[in-house]
């Protein structure tokens, strides 16, 4: 019996990560595949206090039904977070989601008709490229260099295109590529939209874990005419079990991914919101973040000092000034998914690189993930990969 | 500033239900109106203990990522609970979702492209038309007797209609109309998709909340080529504050799921998966259904006595064997929704029945939850509602 599906379904396809993921779960692989947070910085004895004060406080309210748009006292606290970036908001601009990839999913669902046009960087972010399938996009691809997507370029597909819905772009340690917007690039881009009326989705998990300098506005800082959705979740600056992200937009952009979030799950876990609102109540979130980037940074650093020593001089990689991730340029012969079968058998995983290009090619490149691992194996990971290209070469 | 939406967007509205809920908050409404467990009966204190233990035992993987299929253990223990309803699987046939109201998304996500035929009951479940609404179907509702659809009515829609992508069913204790089909009408139905090979989703929130007599298979039992897709939740026998439902399918349909769950949102919560699979290996959850029935049967048994008493006989009404709901079919010339506007004024609150009906139509019902009210409120509120209704006759 075969039934009769819709269309959409042949367009989406396993996330390659994801199954990389439950390869690389045996304890002796040294993984750079995933984009998992450090768990020995989860604040676990933190939450366990936290849920008994829930349930004690609270304990009818966080095990009913809630409101669609989220639990107020988080709305709330997400205003501060998004004062963090610059964005001045009110809780009633916020939606809680159930991660930001929900906000990806909305995004698409709110905007897309079957061809209709989504504008990404290239490469760009494989979650969001598998949300966005489903709803049967076009997808145009912007080179970007180090200050981000090349104006010229968005701005001809946009000048040759009538059928462009939103521009979708990670402005803070993109993901998979480690780069950052610069602050005129965002200000252009944000013109641009305004000049050909695009919407911007802002998709902006790693903007607080800057391990350098000031945390750069998000681009929904300079919008001026209420087309930016602002996607944040808690995932790496708290812990991503518990699948809580947000939406900010105007109200009337909002609006739509309430209705549509009241269709798709009617509302985020009730008990979650309020553990979370608790959490950054009583305890001091700033200083969270600071344990996290600090850990982060040392693991950032111990994978480019290994992979300037360890790599052939012909590979160019991003040097990330924040986030999870930085992004590997091979040689054009060498291919990432071949160097990945390889160095799987010396039990180092990454991520190939053409998944994160929506119409394909760039199979010389890979992904690799440093905040998950320890700094010694992150140096022994790279020690190996250093081998097992040289030997490609 | 106007952005340029989906097509799918002008078709979903607010849930009426949902709206009405934020009136009907004031602690002074008697509300028959949202499908609210008794919050009472929620296992606060036992929550409290498994809550501590999962971040003592397993506190890092409660709070990192998981597989987007879900928890193991809890895909194990819901075996269990489909065994309850005569279904046979294994945790592989099992994916968690976010509610069940995911599973309705999904299942339209999965089988609609725009124009496709979705068969109901009529009236059915307004949360299931506001999810499929956003992927552009057409509905042909089918007229329901104490039995369940009218089997002529389908087959004969089922032959004069060749786009007809699955077939929505809530056969126990329906959401609104309380009915329950029978056992000769739940293998016809089977036998149906199977000559016109239509899937079926079985949407079973309630099929465990039996207040009389043995618990009914669920038409997933007398699925013979794995065209069934049932939808589950932990909602009614635990608590919706988790937002935890399944959908339990044949392979190759619950792959096009899992598929679609990836891209929507990866994954359920690691934590409340693990909570409940927790509670479900350390408490009885026969006990805990045991007693939520004794609860909601008192409540029913009251509401049925005072409508019998209050309400003048030209009105009629389901007597609805387990569940959460009754329906009220007016004379034809009441309104249920100026009846609602009335009625709220003397603070009573019910959802009018229009709402349930996907093709319009049918204003003179409405649904009465009796679920969430204690014995003495349900009472008065119908004897409000009886003193309303003669006036409007």
């Amino acid at each position: 019996m075969t039934l009769n599906y819709a269309n959409r379904i042949s367009n989406i396809k396993a996330s390659e990560i994801r199954e990389l993921l439950k390869l690389t779960q045996r304890p002796d692989v040294i993984s750079f595949a995933g984009g998992l947070p450090a768990p020995e910085l989860f604040p676990i004895e933190e939450l366990k206090k936290i849920s008994k004060k829930v349930l004690e406080e609270n304990g009818t309210a966080a095990l009913q039904y809630g409101p669609t748009e989220g639990y107020e006292p988080l709305r709330e606290k997400i205003t501060e977070r998004m004062a963090k970036v610059h964005v001045n908001v009110t809780s009633d601009d916020v939606l809680i989601t159930s991660g930001s990839q929900q906000g990806l999913d909305f995004s698409a669902k709110v905007f897309i008709n079957p061809g209709d046009i989504i504008i990404c960087e290239s490469p760009t972010y494989l979650g969001a490229i598998n949300a966005f399938k489903a709803y049967e996009p076009n997808f145009i691809e912007v080179e970007t260099d180090d200050e981000g997507m090349i104006m010229k370029d968005l701005e001809e597909v946009l000048r040759n295109n009538d059928n462009v819905k939103f521009i979708y772009v990670i402005p803070d340690f993109q993901n998979p590529s480690g780069k950052t917007w610069s602050i005129e690039r965002r200000k252009k881009l944000v013109e641009l939209a305004n000049k050909y009326n695009i919407a911007i989705v802002e998709d902006n998990p790693y903007g607080e874990l800057r391990f350098e300098g000031e945390i750069y506005p998000a681009i929904k800082h300079y919008d001026t005419e209420g087309r930016v959705i602002f996607l944040g979740t808690f995932s790496k600056i708290f812990c991503p079990g518990l699948r809580l992200g947000w939406v900010v937009a105007d109200k009337e952009v909002l609006n739509k991914y309430i209705l549509v979030k009241q269709g798709a799950d009617l509302q985020s876990s009730t008990i979650s919101q309020m553990e979370v609102a608790k959490f950054l109540e009583e305890y001091d979130i700033e200083k969270h973040i600071e344990k996290i980037k600090v850990v982060y940074k040392k693991r950032r650093d111990i994978m480019m000092k290994t992979i300037e020593k360890e790599f052939p001089k012909e590979v160019k990689y991003t040097y990330p000034e924040g986030g999870l991730f930085t992004w590997v340029v091979l040689p054009a012969h060498i291919n990432g998914r071949e160097l990945a079968v390889k160095i799987l058998e010396k039990n180092v995983a990454f991520v190939p690189g053409g998944s994160f290009f929506p119409n394909g090619g760039n199979e010389n490149t890979f992904r690799m993930n440093y905040s998950n691992m320890d700094e010694e194996r992150i140096g022994e990971g790279i020690k190996r990969l250093g081998i097992a290209i040289k030997e490609m070469m």
